[in-house]
């Protein structure tokens, strides 16, 4: 678990001094160190303590940027490269201090190529500025990870969401990235086809890599038609059980559904209080079909039947968006709502993800694990892909919640790793999950080690992040 | 191109005795030296000449393979993975001798996960074999390169096909790779969920290092429920640019097209001549819908309308199976009928991939090039993909026609590369395209060097492939 092992390590501080120095000169206001600022940069929106950079630089081209990671190279300081600061596992800390590089003024979405269904951004862009400037379009960028995070951030971490289930991840929406190495250099990791075999696969080597290899100067993303017909619905079922059953046939049947969102009993009280609803107080899925007219409701049809095979209660769906907002308030508010099971608590969200036909398994473990460890901790499931968050509502002031807590989080990962599932499906390792990254990965561990060593040697980039990289 | 930078280079004579001996001892029958064997190892497809391996080992097991590497490791003897030999660039040339490792007797299905869609084999699978295995549970694996290559060459080589542009490739179907490492250390590059952002994605590191990186033991793969209803169709064109231009507009209003083939007018008239069909001497496109009988209906109406605007003539379509065969009779046969163009003949086959918008100005180039230079080269296109291939027909004992030919595909490939496309969409680099890697990734490939040279450092997998790692 996180807190144990994010200490700060070594400073180099005559090199954070001296590259203070020669950026101050270089860039002028572009580099502050006022201490809110420099704290605003280590926020992690989890209970992962804040691990100040010694300065924040605000560069506005990928020259820049080349610029100030080779005054960093020069004198060995850390780079943190930062989006808005949504990461969940301390991944913008600067445990060993050094530079955080904010790319909040690289913004720019720099060509949209309509016909060829991408477009290629600044990483400081959002997902919601991206979608707004291509409203014009008719296309969107599907990948939706809750925050309106940046999509360098997105990128990084292999973020994902709720439509995961039909449009991926970021692993298969970026087409390219540009990255400035640890070497100065700035390399581009493909063209801009949408298959290649040239070679290794870059693109997918730095989707995921948290900073740990470069820093993102530029994404070329995959964009989706706007679909003719949304409809969206919600179903209750008498267990997760029977929810985790219609989800495998859904997707076993190939129904292409666009989001298909587990919540438990909890959950759905939490949300009923929360937003004044009168839902069932049992699991119930949430869906979403893209398509045509004819599509989504022959979609809806053939989950209906499912859900009824299952047990499920009515299928109220619509293509009417004022409606369908309505029927998706639960899950729209389901943090919030969750957070109110407990007022004035901290929650740690954690991240595994199984094969589905583990799923109803893991979450009804968890569920027991929950009440016997007296827990509050509802759960919100990317049902689909497998992937769930169970949120612990706990005090952080209190010792004895945090032992509990991190002792639940223990278990449920290795219960996740004993399905052949993993630690995170979309939030990353961070510092938070390095221990369980090993655990996870085995000989693995080694080979992306090599490879870090042999990109970083002197460990610049992001440095304890992923893998406490000085052990 | 090829030939000229394919030269057998160092030979360690004293270690590749000694690794014999060894393997000879624990092997005994599984390993080979025949001549006529040793060759059949170094075949390729193409015009590439074959350089021999010393000796052909056939390991039975994953532990063999590891046996077998750390031999080869221990006395700095080249590695060469083997599947069935359908690769087209010579990658299973041993320009420095070694050990050719036979994958033919690992060829069980492992484990097939149905409520998972996926499902766990060895690297000698072939595709046709796996989707026979899999023919009860109503599951296939889509990814179709042509050949019957084995599921381990086609992870090694990144590979796709036809029905790429709605499953997409081996990047995107394979799960996790098992694979042994230049140090003879087994890993697992992931775990079985359908998504993670457990650290460096080292799957897709492995998916398209063709056999560079480590040998690979057993490959997980996603697979698709058979759908409920297939239909197939066919579409001529007055010319490519028309039919890039309904290609485009398919994808842009995301009608899921299982395949999408372009074939041009010298293409349809070899296949008129092969086949004895009366299809029109016009470009084509090809196409096959999956999905519910009456999706697949609402596709190809829409298809139908986009084809008409596109100045197409009828596009006569089926979900009758025996019907549907005969309508893609043409593009089945494609490649024995190019090759009927000059019998005799060898065919190269080039593999760019430029972004769609492009396609029908890089195919129209190529032609108007190809008739320049007096070369007979047919040409089929995964159209949806960008991606296509000129089958260049040439007699490679006259010199003046190779050299014309590798003229053709050097001006084919810096076009392609001028319009943001790459020099190989689905073939891999191997001995062929290393130069055109260069050209294509620029510093990207120090970055692919430095992980070689980190995970390789004695440079015994598959040396001489994706670049000259000596030079």
């Amino acid at each position: 678990m996180g807190l144990k092992d994010v200490e700060a390590g070594h400073r180099n501080e005559a090199g954070i001094a001296t590259v203070i120095g020669v950026l101050r000169q270089r860039l002028g206001d572009q580099l502050q160190t006022g201490e809110a600022l420099r704290a605003q940069h280590a926020h992690s929106t989890t209970y992962i303590p804040g691990q100040l950079p010694d300065a924040v630089v605000f560069p506005e081209s990928a020259e820049e940027v080349k610029m100030i990671v080779r005054a960093c190279a020069d004198h060995q300081v850390p780079v943190i490269a930062f989006g808005v600061g949504t990461s969940l596992e301390g991944h913008v800390n600067a445990p060993h201090g050094g530079i955080s590089i904010d790319m909040g003024r690289m913004n720019r979405v720099l060509k949209v190529n309509a016909e060829d269904l991408d477009c290629t951004v600044e990483p400081g862009v959002t997902r919601e500025q991206l979608n707004s400037d291509l409203r014009d379009t008719g296309l969107f960028f599907p990948i939706d990870p809750g925050a309106n995070a940046t999509i360098g951030g997105m990128t990084a971490t292999r973020a994902s969401g709720t439509n995961a289930v039909r449009y991926g991840t970021m692993r298969d929406n970026v087409i390219a990235v540009t990255a400035v190495t640890a070497s100065g250099a700035e390399i581009r990791t493909a063209r801009r086809a949408r298959k290649s075999s040239a070679g290794y696969d870059l693109t997918r080597l730095f989707v995921g890599s948290e900073g740990t290899l470069g820093v993102i100067t530029s994404v070329t993303l995959r964009l989706q038609g706007i679909p003719q017909a949304i409809s969206g619905g919600v179903c209750p079922f008498p267990s997760v059980e029977a929810a985790c059953n219609a989800v495998i046939m859904t997707i076993q049947m190939g129904i292409p559904v666009a989001r298909i969102e587990l919540l438990d009993a909890l959950q759905m009280k939490a949300c009923n209080a929360y937003s004044k609803l009168s839902n069932s107080e049992t699991p119930a899925l949430f869906l979403e079909f893209h398509g045509t007219d004819a599509g989504v409701a022959e979609q809806a049809a053939m989950f209906a039947e499912i859900a009824a095979e299952c047990d499920g209660g009515e299928f109220l769906w619509t293509t009417n968006p004022e409606r369908r907002t309505e029927l998706w308030k639960a899950r729209h508010n389901a943090y919030w709502a969750a957070l109110q099971l407990r007022p004035g608590a901290k929650g740690i969200s954690t991240d595994v993800c199984v094969p589905i036909s583990r799923l109803a398994e893991c979450v009804s473990q968890t569920q027991a694990d929950i009440a016997s460890a007296g827990l509050i901790a509802p759960i919100v499931g990317h049902a689909g892909d497998g992937n769930f968050h169970v949120l612990v509502l706990l005090d952080p002031e209190i010792a004895a919640e945090v032992d509990a807590a991190e002792a639940f989080v223990e278990r449920l990962n290795a219960r996740a790793l004993a399905m052949d599932g993993t630690c995170t499906g979309e939030h990353g390792i961070g510092q938070g999950k390095r221990a369980y990254l090993t655990q996870e990965m085995g000989e693995g561990v080694s080979v992306m080690r090599q490879i870090k060593q042999a990109l970083d040697p002197m460990n610049i980039m992001n440095p304890g992040k992923v893998f406490a990289f000085e052990d």
